[in-house]
């Protein structure tokens, strides 16, 4: 049986010769080079040992419905209090309310180790911290200190609601109002697909809802935002009386069956009580706040399922033994066939270039904070790692299926799961569709390609200095200028930027993934595993590539695709 | 709520129109083109009214374990019976045992229909049917006699047993056992993955058993086939005394759930009694004449599965509306949004190539029986029905979940099934790595590329001719000469054959994919739609030809990838 281990080693060459985590020493007083192996080896054993071998349950007893409550997995609520115990919540929160005040690439670090071994619970912690930053950013001093130290030691939990039946990727069309009441608001309406919306895990659980004032314009501009808690505060700040919002029903998903997915009722009587968030109608702008850490860590959980089914599909293509190769009557492990080689290693570098992008971002994320330069890089990187990363997983968790032929499809080897899950990553957190509209709308129009320009010349610089494996160098210019090429039809309105917006996104993700596991063949720490995986991932990957930017011209303004009307017959 | 429609015009124009099938009508003498409509239609309203309304029970209902016996899904058994009345199990079954002589191209159009409509029901009629080819082929008269007439109506079902715990792509590594026993062999031992191994909707269940006499040799040279009945005949030729062959237990899979698959048990007491099928010790080559049949046939599965997820896709981007597009503040259907558009062509184009193979491969079938020419290229075309069609089926049906945002996510919304239903295609009937060693193993390497470099030749000469879009005959003649190329750097040895073989199999199809739509858009009969759809093809699709060409020239004889053992830490 294949047991999750951590890539300890990986994410710490990442972190340390491609991402250059180094740089954070001077913005985060609390972090030095001495403390991320020990952090790393921490996550490996509570990943490993407390968190996966609860992931078949939650797949097999999901969450139900019980007195108007949900009753989550058995189990979970014990690997919650471990999680904790050990203080794993307070990372990189802020220390004014409890937290640790280490770098958000930390976080990411021990969030790929619960994400690979659990993807359904590590959805709640991470919700959690999404609810924590946006009420950190955007709620006054008050709200703060009421809610965000419970929050941060994991006392109680957080969720997002934003998605109402005629209001998916449009949050333009949301109907939830909130009616003015002394000091807080009395909110009304419905609110579906709410992860971990409801649980018996923690003490409280804080909503965080998109509701509509009365006098609200129409649109995206008359939106804001409520904290909306489970439990109202008593007067000691402890969870107190019930509050009107409560879960109504529970969907059947294709996967992650161990997290709760709640349709949620606010106000079936006297109207939930929520307290504003930011700003009158701003409160689509304090949700956008979130995005990039919600929607980078979206991508990790790409990269996170895609890990826990490449290392399943390697354990069982060195065990299970199956015909012979060439010259010998022994049977030999299925690894030893070509096409199994060639899935295990499309598997493995793929990965090493995902995972790469993933804490290459995570530190521009941390470093944003401080940098606008890095902001920009930030928000560029973040549609890529959200629609590569959980693009790459579908093929990576389907190969694993794969490699294990017919036991692939029986649910008990669980490899299928993982793919089940990994199914979600696609949709949620803004589909990958409309990742691609933000990288080539909001992110290369609204600058006029300037962030990506910076980046196109930063790995131009980069690679005309790297000294190993200059072959390949060679080929990566070539990518690069392909890169920019298609940069440039986009801004020149060559294509219809709305097709095209999607293989311009893929075509990114994987020269940018070229660019760095190239950048980490540089270091001396580099082994020859690592540059198996540039040689496969050059040979036989970037090569897409080619047919992605050709695919991109093809996007011709001055014929677009015609209307699927005419498909409808 | 989306309904499936049989695609009879699409059907009929790639039969007509691309594939030829005229060209049979010398050979069937009950087959003339006044029929093929007619026929069409019929399944039509078979598939659509009778089979489509089951396909979401199945999912939900599985069959279970009674009295060891299976109990399938509620409404099967009408549905079967159904299926029987309207004799369409005689379609194409030889005159002599009931059946009506009718080409095997019009039973892959009426297979299309019920596998689109209802995968799992539909797995237990076409396993019959290759039986019923394996029992006239190499079975003795008698036994033929016996069987065949009640197979062909569908009274008798039938199953075929090859895979074992320890041989699955492996089947040298068979062993169960026959012992002779007078006229007949006592069969003991146990067989997994047998797809509808027990049922209750025939009145007999005819298995097909792979076993080793008691002085075979070693390896697949040592195999024999046998006919297990699951009740023995009486002297009337009924059903009669049960046989010692029993279901143990049923896999819980990712999809299909509605299709039982059974470990079945050969003689727990005294023996089945089993009867020889062909020649001692050459099993093996009786399973291969079907091969082509049953391979193509998981082609045919993938395209028909694909092509209801699109079609749920396609209504669903109309009915659905979200946001609104550039001047107006109306809500459109999302499509009329670029990137839904794109998924919807890119579904609709790729079917379209996909069909056209599929029916051209189903043809060149029906020629292969009376001509060897046409015999060495359905071998050719097998492995690529099976191992491109199957492959964008994963693409297609995981599309088709995209289109529907997070509502595809949701199992009551239907289309999350489809994609779990087609997860099983590159799988089975040999794994899509054994279809892409069949083809560069015995059917290019075999004859020295002979079988290929006829296709490539016919593909040359065919698009010299060509009349219509003579700028895309260029384009396609420039990756023709890519996919000559590709052949040859196999045949020379250039490449590590092995791992070069999945992306050689998906090169082919792409590129004959293109060389097929091409074809179509010569025929006056071709509309805007199809001439649409290869525009798509030829901008979008065709491109990744070259990324795949690539690909497997990297995959250099001079260093193959190293051991996956490396991997293991």
């Amino acid at each position: 049986m294949s047991r999750y281990r951590y890539p300890a080693r990986d994410i710490q060459f990442c972190l340390e010769h491609i991402a250059g985590i180094s740089r954070l020493e001077p913005h985060f007083p609390n972090y030095g080079a001495d403390i991320l192996e020990p952090i790393l080896s921490e996550a490996a054993k509570f990943s490993e040992q407390c968190v996966a071998p609860t992931n078949r349950l939650g797949d097999q007893q999901p969450p139900k419905m019980v007195d108007r409550c949900v009753q989550e997995t058995p189990d979970f609520k014990h690997v919650y209090e471990l999680l904790q115990e050990a203080a794993w919540t307070t990372l990189a929160a802020s220390e004014e309310f409890g937290g640790q005040g280490l770098p958000r690439a930390l976080e990411v670090a021990f969030n790929e180790g619960i994400q690979s071994a659990n993807l359904s619970f590590s959805l709640c912690p991470l919700l959690t911290q999404g609810a924590v930053d946006a009420i950190e950013t955007h709620a006054s001093q008050e709200l703060k200190e009421a809610y965000l130290p419970n929050m941060v030691s994991g006392k109680w939990t957080g969720t997002m609601n934003l998605t109402e039946p005629s209001a998916g990727t449009d949050l333009a069309a949301i109907k939830t109002k909130a009616v003015p009441d002394g000091d807080h608001y009395r909110i009304f309406g419905q609110k579906i697909f709410i992860t971990w919306g409801d649980h018996l895990m923690s003490e409280n659980i804080i909503h965080l809802v998109l509701a509509r004032l009365p006098d609200a314009p129409e649109g995206v501009r008359g939106i804001s935002l409520f904290l909306v808690p489970k439990y109202l505060l008593d007067e000691n700040g402890h969870a107190g009386r019930r509050n009107d919002v409560y879960p109504l029903s529970l969907e059947h998903k294709m996967g992650i069956h161990g997290s709760p997915t709640c349709v949620m009722q606010y106000g079936e009587t006297e109207g939930a009580i929520g307290y504003l968030v930011g700003e009158e109608h701003k409160g689509l702008a304090a949700m956008f706040t979130m995005m990039n850490n919600a929607r980078q860590s979206v991508g990790l959980q790409g990269l996170a399922v895609a890990e826990a089914a490449y290392q399943m599909a390697l354990d069982y293509s060195l065990e299970r033994k199956q015909g012979s190769v060439k010259g010998s009557p022994e049977k030999v492990a299925i690894a030893e066939h070509g096409d199994v080689r060639r899935m295990i290693w499309l598997m493995s570098s793929s990965l090493a270039a995902m995972r790469s992008l993933m804490y290459v971002a995570s530190v521009e994320s941390d470093l944003s904070k401080t940098d606008t330069k890095h902001l920009a890089r930030t928000e560029l990187y973040t549609p890529i790692v959200k629609g590569w990363l959980t693009e790459m997983a579908q093929e990576i968790t389907s190969l694993a299926v794969q490699v294990h032929g017919g036991m692939g499809y029986i649910e008990e080897t669980g490899v299928a799961q993982l793919l089940r899950d990994a199914r979600i990553l696609p949709i949620y957190e803004g589909t990958n569709g409309i990742q691609a509209l933000d990288l080539v709308g909001r992110k290369l129009a609204a600058d006029k390609g300037a962030a990506m320009s910076s980046l196109i010349e930063e790995m131009q610089t980069d690679v005309s200095a790297f000294t190993q494996h200059v072959n390949k160098v060679v080929v990566l210019k070539s990518y690069i200028s392909l890169l920019q090429d298609a940069k440039q039809w986009l801004l020149d309105g060559e294509v219809e930027s709305s097709e095209a917006a999607y293989d311009f996104m893929m075509l990114s993700g994987y020269v940018i993934g070229g660019w760095l596991l190239l950048k980490g063949a540089q270091s001396d720490a580099a082994d020859d595993v690592w540059r198996s995986k540039v040689k496969f991932y050059f040979d036989h990957i970037l090569v897409r590539a080619d047919s992605l930017a050709a695919s991109v011209k093809s996007f011709s303004s001055a014929g677009v695709i015609p209307s699927v009307e005419l498909l409808k017959r």
